[in-house]
């Protein structure tokens, strides 16, 4: 079986691969289980070392759009596209017609590749707890269900949420076997800051813990959604292999998460580092962030995923337990018990 | 003030040209109140003649997404877009391809040319109740709301609400002052027979009053959601006249819908033409119509359209008394009463 991954050299698709290349065979829509023969990497940047040095990987450089507009993947045989390549919020809304490029045309121009190779793959498509927005004119409920009207408050979301409506009609047509996945903010990631409004509910954790101060831009009762890195590539997987009738509507699914808020997470973080750690946070307001955060959902029902076998996060502890552990190199303070 | 009609020349775009140079002046979203100077007709076949003989009445005849990409439309000085242009739900999903362009590709073009005139145009697009559609994968609620999220069942559907998408973003870019309005099937077109499964929602009452047989593809106790031609036209132009307060959220609104049954329909043709014409219709079911037609919502709740001041019609015969009363020459049966 081959699989091509794009945005593959990310930290999402980078550990998509990695899961995949560890799990063993893998059976796609409910079909029969197959060894992974091969992994393209569809990216602008060169994967990490230990991708690169597998034997079953490929990588493919450059712009996804051209790439797909002009044959430059190996659709023929690939048997499962994971499309995670996205321009994210900040720059769609500092650059309009980059986002509707890199995320509306790359997306449709992907899925005409898929349809011209004719055996209809599955496509997992990422789109994002983003497609919801509450605003003055049109609140969220305070519950978010699979069935709730998406409202998005930015490009980035109205992208994504045209992206599921082209996957959900190339699938009826049978160009491709969809699978829309709205993924929640993922905590903690490991690495830098980017310029996604989000960044800090990762940062105010792993700074910390490198020893290195950090802002906390919202306040301490902000309520927030959140799933792990490794529970938000197992919900991509089982989209994966969920059958079509599993799997149920065109729509998309939401992803569960964790509802927590920053308090909460802050506390976590002196539970597994000490006061030491939390000492490290500057609780410094930015109207700019606090906007943007407090108008995402904090609660979601995720009643498909679930009936997939899906489930949130058990607790912040849990997940910061599994960053500690994971990224043992990024930790320099003393950690507790 | 000056107007863009798309697809001006069809018997909804003609009607609302008519509406417009009958009405006096208009106060769009809440401006000043201004007369009509021009309205160009874009269409691909020319206006009747009637508003051909208008000096008001421009006509640019031609392919809309070649002329929105080239500056073919007077965009520069146009206060109000009417797109109604459209590929309708029959061509889509027998030619993917064509419905892509028609329907998404041609109204992202208008939507840029307005951008591209930089003064933020009024511009009411029109959706369609089709977004809404019945599957076994996921149900339809008993009553649509503002709310209800869309699960469009054909290729049509899809693209009218991804043209909501765009317009809803361009709106809250400041590109133009966006008005999402979802039309229901409109009964009772006069003319000819379409391509469209609704088509007979008009042919089982136009034919029969001018004396020619006609079938009725459903089950009498079917279901259906009506406006007729002037309410539909009614609510299209509130839609451009209501401020951006009125209007409230960018998400689409629903156009208030009589429901009534297939054979209510047919005993208001009786009470208004008698046995006579109804003898003339052809109960014979047609499964592939049938399956269209009863995956659509019968009974939608327009709150916003309401809100708006917006009323369904009164009752079918009322409907039908409008179509003989504005369509004397194409009635030969002797009415009743």
């Amino acid at each position: 079986m081959n699989v091509l991954i794009t945005g593959g050299c990310g930290f999402l698709g980078a550990r998509l691969a990695r899961t995949l290349l560890a799990g063993g065979p893998l059976a796609l829509a409910g079909g029969p289980a197959k060894d992974i023969a091969r992994i393209t990497l569809a990216d602008r940047v060169p994967p990490p070392a230990d991708l690169a040095a597998d034997a079953r990987v490929q990588f493919v450089q450059g712009d996804l759009y051209e790439q797909a507009a002009n044959g430059a993947l190996p659709l023929a045989d690939t048997d499962a596209v994971f499309h995670l390549a996205a321009a994210v919020s900040g720059e769609c809304e500092a650059d309009f017609d980059l986002g509707m490029r890199s995320n509306l045309d790359t997306t449709r121009a992907l899925l005409d590749a898929c349809r011209a190779a004719g055996h209809a793959p599955v496509f997992v498509f990422s789109s994002s707890v983003a497609v919801f927005g509450d605003s003055p004119e049109q609140r969220l409920p305070a519950v978010i269900e699979d069935t709730t009207l998406p409202t998005p408050q930015n490009s980035y979301g109205i992208q994504k949420f045209i992206g599921e409506q082209l996957v959900a009609d190339y699938t009826r047509k049978g160009f491709v076997q969809g699978r829309n996945v709205r993924l929640m903010t993922v905590s903690v990631r490991p690495g830098r800051p980017n310029g996604a409004a989000s960044s800090f509910l990762s940062g105010m954790l792993r700074e910390p813990l490198a020893g290195v101060r950090a802002r906390c831009p919202v306040a301490p009762e902000t309520p927030v959604a959140l799933a792990s890195p490794g529970n938000t590539v197992a919900g991509i997987v089982r989209a994966a292999t969920a059958t079509a009738a599993e799997w149920g509507a065109r729509t998309a699914i939401n992803l569960p998460a964790l509802t927590t808020t920053v308090r909460e997470m802050a506390q976590a973080l002196e539970r597994v580092a000490g006061a030491e750690a939390t000492a490290l946070i500057d609780w410094e307001p930015d109207a700019a962030i606090a906007k943007i955060v407090t108008s995402w959902p904090s609660r979601i029902h995720a009643a498909r995923a679930e009936a997939l076998g899906l489930k949130a996060d058990a607790s912040f502890d849990a997940i910061l337990r599994d960053y500690v552990r994971e990224n043992a190199q990024a930790v320099t303070l003393p950690l507790k018990g």
